[in-house]
């Protein structure tokens, strides 16, 4: 399905086993996702279960807080880009964002980008549950202005998820400049579609699975896809 | 009072503020707090604000997922310890040790505690809400090995947070050869006063000025202190 | 004088007659002024006055309302650098910022910064007392996003100018990635090195014959310059 | 062969004879074997017979319940290294580890790790017959922490020997920093094999010469070796 192609398929959580994405990596393939996307400590290893498939894999840096220096922000893309990472989901400075230092969430972001070079894709997460409306389009005014390719919501360990009212603002403010990222308690197909409606053209999930057996199990009833 | 003497006075949650930081420095210095504990992007600030107060500061690394790679757990306590910190809470890698893979873990700790060297005391946050007893015990015996100088319970982002018996499990595993750091969820005197009794030697809070004004009110009551 | 250099000499009333022109080109080549900023209608004669004088020609595009089409003031702009402006201040589409439609205030800045090329430097003016402090801050986001080369406060038309709060604020959004010209009111030495204190590096003033003569005074009695 | 020069020919029965010792060092001295261990009351015997040959006398301390206190073991430790020792064989205090006493345990390996000193290699036996997987994987890291060189599985005095689980287990918590003694029940030369295999670089048998014997038989008749 074409839903499947927009999927990361996501496994963040810190109790993650080698089991868990073995697993991960073996069902990415299976249903076609765009990408894995796994903590730093696991693109080492996805990388060498996905082999020569066209699952990308992706990983998060700065995370979940984004309140780590912008050079070891630098320094864990160029680590996670080395092994193999093609996709690379950086959480904001927050707190700079709200002290109203817009230079150092700028010169963050970019520090991320240019560490990615042409190598990675990046996406700027603005963690949306913690920002007012205004701080959301400043957040990815700057996201713009430092050359990412996406910008995502949440980073799934915050206090709210994705909702369409901020994807849909997002994709207003970034126009088809950049990718929208959804994420975030994104857990059944209902709520996906209504993400890619909204202006969603990537959707970060860890129930990427059951959501694309929804969509199986409807075209088996003959419904639309 | 003594007991402040040992409280890591603590903000870090992401949204953190420059004018957040401001009031925990300035409060770190009224009460005598061991430490001021704030996420790498604030160390700069914070060693600043301090100055030469009796004050630490006190910064976290791989936080709070411990999902990250040594080689970037490292860099981040380079670049940390390099900005004034003077302690580092680092967490370990949970799925490794779920995995069976001890010698990452080790390697992992070790890799902080080497790039922290003499300059700063390193606490490593073994997230007990996610382990088992078992797994409690190992990852201490690990930390013991690679030579850190605390263990520490949670990351406070966590499902759970310190409980006595925890404390006392990690206490009666390493002896007195490290401290034990008793975090997350101490908001109240009696809190931080069983995990003392439990036998932790620091506490890590975010309530640390509330706990210690209860103390001086039971002090100015006359009951003992 | 050092302050010369830094200001746009500017007469953008409608009623300037060509004696006035002369006479304002006749002054900026006297003081040392960075440029004339003239309108459109007066580019060809200011270029033909300042012959090869170091003062460059400036011009408006939009102005001052901002409200003309994009593809207008793409085409006022090929047409002032065509003529010999070397620098162009245009005006935002603040009715559009105001509606939230960043991406056309985006194309719009974009539009005239593409016009401009490399012959010119651009100027955007985003009238700042008309916006609120989110609205000035994203607007300097989309110009720093866009390329321009410097954000204005105001057309000097408005109902306000040049505020010591605006010029910090713009300064702090665009760092050291664009210059900050603080334009509108500015009357008296005070006042433009109130702005310069604050962080602009450009001053727009149709009294900067005063202004210099002021500080010329000054350093006469001796006093620091 | 190869395999030879990382086995510790061994005779711990209580009823070896001064014979028995003499056979078991010439049998060493031919056959190439790492050591020959032997109790601590042989120790000065088989460091006689042996002289200058390149075989070490190992011996065994705490022997066979690991019972004793770790003064004694230390005591016992000095001596058998002043007569000659050159590895130390301790046995950990099994019940200690088994109540949870686990700054005891370290605390006797320990006494054993002083006590040897830089004259002499200490090896951890953990009698796995009569730990759980986590206890093994506890004692592991206990003398990883006390600063052994070995790790090692039986005393072959217990209800069970080696396995090829248990070798895989220790290795893989003691990586490459401490070597892995296989021992109890290795009989035959496919055994020990399968004990390199899984990550042992030490065998102890009493059956060294039979194994030695089988590889001959096999080189001799042209299969690999």
């Amino acid at each position: 399905a074409a839903l499947a192609g927009i999927i990361d398929h996501t496994l963040l959580k810190p109790e993650a086993t080698y089991n868990d994405v073995e697993r991960l990596c073996a069902e990415a393939k299976e249903y076609g996702f765009a990408s894995v996307c796994v903590n730093p400590a696991n693109v080492s290893l996805a990388v060498r279960l996905l082999g020569k498939s066209a699952v990308k894999v992706c990983t998060v840096v700065g995370f979940p807080l984004g309140a780590t220096t912008h050079q070891v922000k630098a320094e864990e893309t160029k680590e996670a880009v080395g092994s193999g990472a093609a996709e690379v989901d950086m959480v904001i400075n927050i707190g700079a964002l709200k002290s109203g230092f817009y230079n150092l969430v700028y010169q963050d972001i970019k520090a991320v980008v240019e560490a990615a070079g042409a190598q990675a894709l990046t996406k700027v997460i603005i963690e949306t549950c913690l920002l007012t409306t205004e701080e959301k389009i400043k957040a990815c005014l700057l996201a713009l202005y430092a050359g990412a390719d996406f910008v995502k919501t949440s980073t799934g360990f915050g206090k709210g998820g994705a909702t369409v009212e901020d994807v849909a603002l997002m994709r207003r403010v970034v126009g088809g400049r950049m990718g929208v990222k959804a994420s975030g308690g994104i857990r059944d197909l209902a709520t996906a579609e209504a993400m890619v409606k909204a202006g969603a053209n990537r959707i970060g999930a860890s129930a990427g699975v059951k959501i694309i057996q929804e969509l199986q199990e409807r075209l088996g009833r003959g419904e639309q896809g």
